[in-house]
């Protein structure tokens, strides 16, 4: 017997015919002996549906009442859920997020501070499935606190943390975590097994599978994860702290792409301490977030070139801030590209492998890839290239790291 | 200054635009130094998709569930309006019912036990409008428990007791109480003021104007209502404890119409003390609600005929059960009529004055208007008719007692 949380997404509870098909597969954890506990999204396109009336009501509006009407959408799944499970013959109740889930921060996308476990213990001991609307909580006044879009993945983390759950399970419109997107490279393989640091780096540059927190969340926890279809029956991907022993697996867990940034760089800047905080503090100001950072100071030549990537969403805004504080930062040239895209390795084994990193460089050298920018961390290395060239970079690095699945056997 | 409870329907509330009518109309009170509480039921039609979906659910599903998934819809209609407010410059927030109002008994159609007036009053008092969802309160228990069909009615009723507001104004989508049902008689009425008393009468015989309880609430809780258009800017119907003196109003309030009865006659039972109860019983414990019964013995016949009505969508239930204890109750024959409907004259003025009942009969009989059953109470007598000869029989009761509009002046 083991507790465990299943967390159900919007595709998942889009209409009564699917909210069946997910308390059968509900029923059969609980006919297993386990201690269930589900977390649910709102029906598909219902959170867009309540967001599109707020802006309609008020182009601006309070967060706190935008949180009263979007956190609707959840009652409703959870509360026919519920409803569904007893008819199916399973003993089972809703909660309410404001009863169970403590959340402080900003209204709309607030932080869990707390699970009140015990009406979920009391639950569970009498043989209780429990369902708990995602994506909301009570803040400390006592008004209703959303987690912000993809919520329900931390809600249902931390509520699995919360109970001392013994795993939980992720159930998406994917079958897991692949090696990279099947969509560019159709033999792109899906993942046994996958670390939380792997996993956050995978989520943070476009493997949008779970909401990048949730996996922060669970990593502090040490609390596994899964992600598996709701609609198929089928192994999906295990996100641990650290993979099983013996696991036959690549030291490299998969290739990230990303267009979702732009190059800036900035000629002829000083050589001497503060230029870089100085170019990249008007940007932390107006709230631009700055991504790859690459200088290196030419010694003796006493000027340089500074390069670095912010979301290309925010181009125009961070060039305007750039020529604002021209006179502080000091620089000859401002140069941007937004035809620029990320493409990176992911995997534990960069770590204790510096061969990896060369293997990189040479299987994009070799088809004349040019890099304009390189950046690496403990688990990830990435390079910026020309975005017509990325679906290219991602194959031919998913062939080099030998990610590719068998003939015939993709998936 | 005043403490007043504003009540909006569905169709008030039925999509942006109407809703910011509605803030309108809000912020005039606010704007005119008054303390203002909104209560509001969902957009129009919300309900009705939220029941079929737990119908869809499961047929017959938990009503704690069935709470949790209709409650929603009045959750976010409080938040739009409140966010509306705000953007009008208005200092608003939204409360849950959850946060104010303690109800219990059945889940679906709960009581009111009590209001939670202290966070209102710290609103009020620091000038914010306080906007908050109808229908709904939290069950001893915590779970979220609705009122019924038309319970938003209730809601502000309750509310306004439990923060001794000066009165509370139901808008709607009718202008007020009339004399009877414009679409029957077109020179009906609208009455300027009207008795709780009355009211309930003309409510429980087909003026769908507030739901009953309400009117029940407010009449223990010595609350004057208002009943107003939502949409024109005119006077309504006010609910009084008693018709202000020097008001010139006929006796009779209004002439009320019901559809929904059916007749029963058993012929041939004993005169011996019993037998009415023996048929009544039955009936009682199948939960069908008996209205009119007429029992008038014959004296030395030594048997005689016993008539009734029920409610026509329990006749069917109702024959089953007579005769299933047709021993018991000892009858000749079971005579049954669908074709039936009943008429009212109703208005404190019967109290004082019998005469009225006495013009009524004389006013069917000149029309050769058959009386099939007549009961009476203090304030309102009806008699039995065939369903064809109903209107004719509103109408000319409606011109005897003198309630026609003058011509050109309907309204």
């Amino acid at each position: 017997m083991a507790r465990i949380v299943m967390k159900f997404g919007g595709t998942s509870m889009a209409g009564i015919e699917r909210i069946l098909h997910v308390a059968a597969r509900v029923r059969r954890e609980a006919d297993a002996g386990n201690e269930v506990l589900v977390v649910v999204s709102a029906m598909a396109g219902e959170t867009d549906r309540l967001v599109q009336l707020c802006r309609e009501a008020a182009a601006l509006h309070d967060p706190r009442e935008y949180d009263v009407v979007v956190a609707s959408g959840e009652q409703v799944t959870a509360g026919l859920l519920a409803m569904t499970l007893q008819n199916l013959g399973v003993q089972a109740r809703s909660f309410m997020g404001w009863q169970l889930l403590q959340a402080s921060g900003t209204h709309g996308n607030a932080r869990v501070e707390a699970v009140e476990s015990r009406l979920l213990d009391e639950a569970l001991g009498s043989g209780t499935v429990a369902v708990i609307p995602g994506f909301q909580g009570v803040s400390p006044n006592g008004r209703i606190a959303t987690l912000g879009r993809g919520g329900s993945d931390t809600s249902a983390v931390a509520i699995a943390a919360g109970v001392r759950a013994d795993r939980c399970d992720i159930y998406t419109d994917v079958d897991g975590v692949y090696t990279t997107d099947p969509r560019v490279v159709p033999r792109a393989r899906k993942l046994e097994q996958v670390t939380f640091e792997e996993m956050l780096e995978l989520a943070g540059v476009g493997s949008k599978v779970l909401q990048v927190r949730s996996v922060g969340l669970a990593m502090r926890e040490g609390l596994p994860l899964r992600v598996l279809s709701a609609f198929e029956d089928k192994p999906g991907t295990e996100i641990v702290e650290r993979l099983d022993e013996g696991m036959e697996r690549n030291a490299i867990a998969g290739i990230a792409a990303d267009r979702n940034e732009a190059r800036v760089t900035l000629t002829g800047i000083a050589d001497r301490p503060g230029t870089v905080a100085a170019a990249i503090n008007p940007l932390a100001e107006a709230g631009i977030s700055v991504d790859m950072i690459v200088h290196a100071a030419t010694p003796n030549r006493g000027a340089s070139d500074l390069t670095f990537t912010v979301p290309r969403a925010s181009l125009a805004q961070a060039v305007a801030a750039l020529e604002n504080w021209r006179g502080d930062i000091g620089y000859d040239g401002l140069l941007t590209d937004d035809q620029v895209a990320k493409v990176s390795i992911v995997g534990v084994g960069i770590r204790s492998n510096p061969q990896l990193a060369a293997r990189m460089f040479d299987t994009l050298a070799e088809r004349r890839i040019n890099l304009q920018a390189v950046t690496a961390s403990e688990i990830k290395v990435s390079a910026l290239i020309a975005e017509d060239e990325l679906e290219l970079a991602v194959r031919v690095l998913h062939t080099a790291f030998g990610l590719d699945a068998p003939a015939g056997a993709a998936g």
